[in-house]
C-alpha cells in the first residue's frame, strides 16, 4: 500500500506499519520527499511527490491519506476512481461541497473508505461501549466528555484549523455518536477565549462548553480548552438509568507518592501521541481488516460528515448565542 | 432560642443543637405538635403550635425557621420585627413579591439572617476554594457541578417544590457562586423527563444540562438527574490555568474488593441526610459565631435572593430552549 | 455511670457519652481532680480523686476505667467486686499475675467487662469483615497490616509504655484476630530503631515487620513505624481464594488536585483521635448495648489477654531473632 | 544476533526484535526446530538445532539464551569463550559449582553480561527508584513487595522449577535489591501449601510470607501467592523518612463502571507477559545499548548470583523455621 502525506500522522501510521506481518509499504509520497529521505525510509521501495504515482500502481490496493485537510477531498476522488481503498484523516474536507462529490464517488465506486477518527480505538472509551452494550448502563441519560489538551497549537496552525470544533471538537463529536449510538438533534455553545487573546485575530475560541441534546432525548456536555497544564485531558461519562461508565485519564506511571503534602499520582499522559499511541496501531489493523472483509469499516465517510455537521452547527450557535440544529448528512 | 418547623430539617439541626454546649433549644413550635412529642423532645422546655409564641419570648435570642417554603417570607418578617437572629431554609419563599419585602424588613431591623445552603459547610467544596484561595487553579476558567440524587421525590413533593431548578439545582446554583466567587451572567437548558414520565403533569423535568456564562468570561456547566441508582452524586470540578480541583464522591467505606470482575469500591453516601452530616452541624455552629460577631453570616439574604434568580433563568430558558440572562436582585 | 481517670481518652469517651440520650454521667473521677474542674464538666453531678467513691455508689452501674495501665487489674477487681459492669482501656494490665487474677474475678463476679481495642468498630475494617462473612473471600490466605504513627511518642511515654509491642503493635495484633478470626500461631520479628537512636535506652524499637502464622495454616505479616510524615497509615488487606479486600487509609477531603506535577489527594487523617472518632463512638454504643443484655461484649477479657501473649511472643522474637510460639491465655 | 531457545520468553524476545531496526536476528536455535519453523519465522535466515552453529558464526556479536535454567551455564561458557555479548534469562542456572564456573570465565573473557530481570525495566517500579533517587523517600525504612501470579503453572513445572523461591520470588528479591539499592542480610519465611495439595510432592509451597532484614538496617516483605483470582498483583511500596512510593497494579483500562453495589474499576493485567509487556521491549533496547557501549550492563552476573543467594536462604528458612543468613556471591 501507499501513504500520501508524511507529516506527524503519516508518520506515526508508518510507524505502526512496520509492525505488522502483513501489510507492504510499498510507496510513500510526499512534496517534500528528496533524496535524504532514503536513509529515513530504507525499509520502502518507492519515494514519490506526486500521488499520482501511487494511485496508477495496480500492486498498490490501499491508500492513507494523510495531507493537510484541503485536499482531502481531490485525493480521495482520485483514489477511488483508481479503485484503492481509502484510509483518511479527519476531517474529511473543509468545503461541503467538495465532501459530497468525494462521498458520491467514494458510494459510486464502491471502494471502502475509512476516517481517522481514533479514539474509537482506544480501549478505555471502548469498554465505555461494553458497558453500555452489555445493558449495565441502562437507558442512557447524560454523557459528559471532557477533553482538554495539554497546549494551543501554534497560531500559524489555528490560522488554517477550521477553527476549534472542526480541529478539536470534532473528535468529541465523534465520540458523543460513537459512545451512545445516537444521533445529536441540537448543540448549543458557550465559549470564549481564556487562555491566549490572540486567538481572536481568527476569530476562533479556546475555552467552550457544548450542551447537546440527542434524537432520543437524552442530553450531553463536553468541555473544551487548549490548554491543561497537567497534561492530554480525555474523560468520558455516560450515565443511565442503571449506572454510570467513566473512563478516566491514563497515567504516565500508577506510582503515587505520599509525602506531607498528600498523594501525588503521575501526571496524565502529554498528548495524543502518547495517550493514543496503541488506538493508532488498533486503528490500522482494523482498516486492513475491512478491506479484508473480515468486518465493516469501523468509522466510514457518514461518520465523517456528521462530525462536520456538528461542528458547523456549534460554530452557528457560537455565534448567534441560541441552540442551533444540526444539519443532515445531504 | 427557637425552631419553627419540626420536619426532617427541623429535627437534623436539633439533634445537632443537642450536642452544643452554648446553645439552649427552648421552644420548638410546629403545627403538629401534640402530648406524645414531651416524651420525644424532653430537653425542650416548651412545645408549642403557634410561632407567635417564639417570637414573643423575649429569652429568645435566635431562630430557626424549617417550615414550608411558602411560610418562609411572612415568618422571616414577623421574627425580624421582633429582633430575632434568624436562620432560614432554602429558598427563600416562592413569590418575588414576598421575599423581597422580607428582604427590605430584614435590611431595616438589622437583625442577622442566614440562608441554609448547606453545602457551603462541606469539607470537600470547602477544599476547592481553599485550593482557589491560594492560587493553585490560576485563573478560573470552567466549572463543573455534577449533581444527582439517589431517587426522585414523591409526586406529591414535585407538585409542591417549585420545579426541580427551585428544589434541587437551587442548591448547585448557590455552589457554582460559592466556588468561583462569581456571578453569572447567562444560563442556558437542556432539560427532559427521562426517569418518571408522572412528572409531566407538573410540567417539571427529572434530567438537566444546565450551561453557565459567568461575569468574569469563564463558563460552567450542572448536570442533574433525579435518580442515580448508586447513590447520591455531589462533584464538583474547577478548571483554570494553573490545575483543575476535584471534589469526588464521599463512599460509605474506604475498603475495596478485588475479585475477577475487578475492583469493587464502596458506594458513594446515599443522600444528603448521610453525605452532609458534618456540613449541617458546621452550618449551625457558623450561624451561631455570627450572631455572637465573630465573623460575617456565611451565607445572607442576597445569596438566598440570587439563587432564585438563577432558577427562574433556568426555567424561562427551558421554556425558550434558548439562553437567557440571569436578573439582579431587585 | 462513671468514669475513673480522666486523660486524653477518658476526655474522648466523655464527649461522646454527652451525646448518649440514655446515659448518664454521673461521677468522674480523676486524682487531678481539684475545684476547677467544676467549670468543666457542669454536667457531671460529682467529680471524687478516690476511685472507691464510684464503687461505693449504688446509682452506678458500670464503670470505664481509663487509667495507666498498671492500675488497670486491680481497679477491675474493685469494680467487679462492686458489681460494676467495667470497660477497660488497652491493655487489661502489665503484670500478667494482676492480669490473670483480674480475670478470675471479674469470671468468678459474672460482671461484664469489655476491653478497649477501638479499631474493632471503624467502619472500614467492618467492611473486611462483612466480605469475610460473606464468603467472598473464601478461603483466607494471607493477611497484611500497615500501621504506623505520625509520629513517635514523648520519651517519656516511652518508658512507661511497656515497649511498641505492647502500646501500638497490640491494636494490631488484636485486628489479626478480629479481622480473620482465627487464632495465631506462632510470631516472627524483626525490629530496629530508624527513627530515634535515643529510644534504645529503654531497649525499645520503632521500626517493626512481624510475621505471623496462624493455627488455620494462613500467613499474616504487621509492619510498623513510630513516624509516618503523611500521617496516620492504617491499612488492612486480607487476601484469600476468591479475592482480596482492601481498608485504605481515610482522608481529610475526597479533594484532588491535578496540577503539572500530577494529581494531589489529601492526607490521610492525623492520627487514632481523628482516623478513630466515630469508632469511639460506635464502641460506647456496644459496651452500653452489651451491659443491657442486647448482644455479647464485642472484645472480652479474653481478647485483651490473647493480645498480650501476642505482644509478649513478639517481644521474645526480637531478642532471640527467631520465630516463637505464642503462649496459651492461661 | 541469535536467540538460542525459542520457547514462550524467546518468543517475546523475537517479537520485539522485529520493531529494532539496528538488530539483525540471524539465527534461531531450538531443539525442536524442523521445516515447519520456516514458515513461522520467515525474516530469520538461519534456524538451527544446535547451538554451536550460532557460537561458530563470526557475523553473530551477541546471543539470547532462554534454553531451560540447567542449560544456562554451560551455554554461557561455551558463547563467552567464542566472545559473544550474552543475554541470559533468569536463573542464571540450578547448581552452584557451575553458575560460579561460569561467572568466571564470563569474567575471564570480559563479554558483556546480562540477567533478564525483566521487572526492572517497569516503568511503574522505576518511578519509584526515582523517588528515592531524588529524595523524597529519605532514609529507606520499609520496603513491601506483593507478589501474586493469576494462576499457578502446571504441576510439571513445578518439578522443574527449582522451587517458589528460585522460580518466582527470586524476580522478588531482585526488585528488593534493584528497589532499595541495598543488600540483604538476613531472610525468614513462613510459608505454606494453601491452593493445590499436588504441590507437597514436590516438597514446594505457594503461598509464603518472607521477612527481610538489609544491611543498612532497613526492614521489608515479601508475601506471595502462586494464585491470585483478580490477576497478577505486583505492588511495591517503598517506605522511608520523608513519604512512602507505591506501585499499584496496573488495569486493564482506566474505565470503571458505578452501579448500585459500588464502583467497579477493571481487572489488573492477567499476567507477566500483558503487564510487563513494555519492560521486555526496553529490557532488550537496554542490553542493546549496554553492549554498544552507551552504559554498563542494567543487571548482571553479581545481581543473578546474589538472587540465587536469596532464594537459598529463603529455602534454608522454610526448613529451619528460622532466620537464615544471606550467603555471600563466592
Amino acid at each position: 500500500m501507499g501513504i500520501i502525506g508524511m507529516g506527524r500522522i503519516g508518520n506515526v501510521h508508518y510507524q505502526n506499519l512496520l509492525t505488522f506481518s502483513d501489510v507492504h509499504v510499498k510507496t510513500i509520497c510526499d512534496i517534500l520527499v528528496d533524496n535524504s529521505w532514503k536513509e529515513k525510509y530504507t525499509r520502502v521501495p518507492n519515494l514519490v511527490k506526486d500521488y499520482h504515482h501511487v494511485l496508477d500502481d495496480p500492486m498498490i490496493d490501499a491508500v492513507l491519506i494523510c495531507t493537510p485537510t484541503d485536499l482531502h477531498p481531490q485525493i480521495t476522488i482520485d483514489a477511488a476512481r483508481a479503485g484503492k481503498d481509502i484510509f483518511c484523516e479527519k476531517p474529511v474536507g473543509f468545503e461541503n461541497k467538495d465532501i459530497l462529490e468525494a462521498y458520491k464517488v467514494v458510494n459510486e465506486t464502491g471502494v471502502k473508505f475509512e476516517v481517522g477518527f481514533n479514539r474509537r480505538f482506544d480501549k478505555h472509551f471502548d469498554k465505555i461501549v461494553e458497558h453500555r452494550d452489555e445493558g449495565r448502563i441502562g437507558e442512557q441519560q447524560i454523557l459528559k466528555i471532557t477533553s482538554r489538551d495539554p497546549e494551543p497549537p501554534s497560531l500559524d496552525y489555528v490560522e488554517h484549523s477550521g477553527g476549534i470544533f472542526m480541529d478539536m471538537t470534532i473528535h468529541d463529536f465523534d465520540m458523543a455518536r460513537f459512545i451512545t449510538g445516537q444521533e445529536i438533534d441540537e448543540v448549543h455553545v458557550f465559549g470564549n477565549v481564556l487562555i491566549d487573546d490572540n486567538i481572536r485575530k481568527f476569530k476562533d475560541i479556546d475555552t467552550a462548553v457544548i450542551s447537546l441534546k440527542f434524537t432520543n432525548g437524552m442530553l450531553g456536555v463536553i468541555d473544551n480548552s487548549r490548554k491543561a497544564v497537567y497534561g492530554y485531558d480525555q474523560r468520558i461519562e455516560l450515565f443511565g438509568s442503571k449506572g454510570v461508565a467513566r473512563a478516566e485519564n491514563v497515567l504516565n506511571s500508577e506510582t503515587i507518592f505520599v509525602g506531607k503534602d498528600g498523594s501525588l499520582s503521575d501526571t496524565p499522559m502529554y498528548f495524543f501521541l502518547q495517550r493514543y499511541k496503541d488506538a493508532y496501531a488498533r486503528e490500522l489493523k482494523s482498516f486492513f481488516g475491512a478491506i479484508r472483509g473480515k468486518h465493516p469499516v469501523a468509522c466510514n465517510f457518514e461518520d465523517g460528515i456528521r462530525a462536520i455537521r456538528l461542528a458547523e452547527a456549534a460554530k452557528r450557535s457560537l455565534l448567534s448565542g441560541q441552540a442551533e440544529k444540526v444539519a443532515e448528512v445531504e
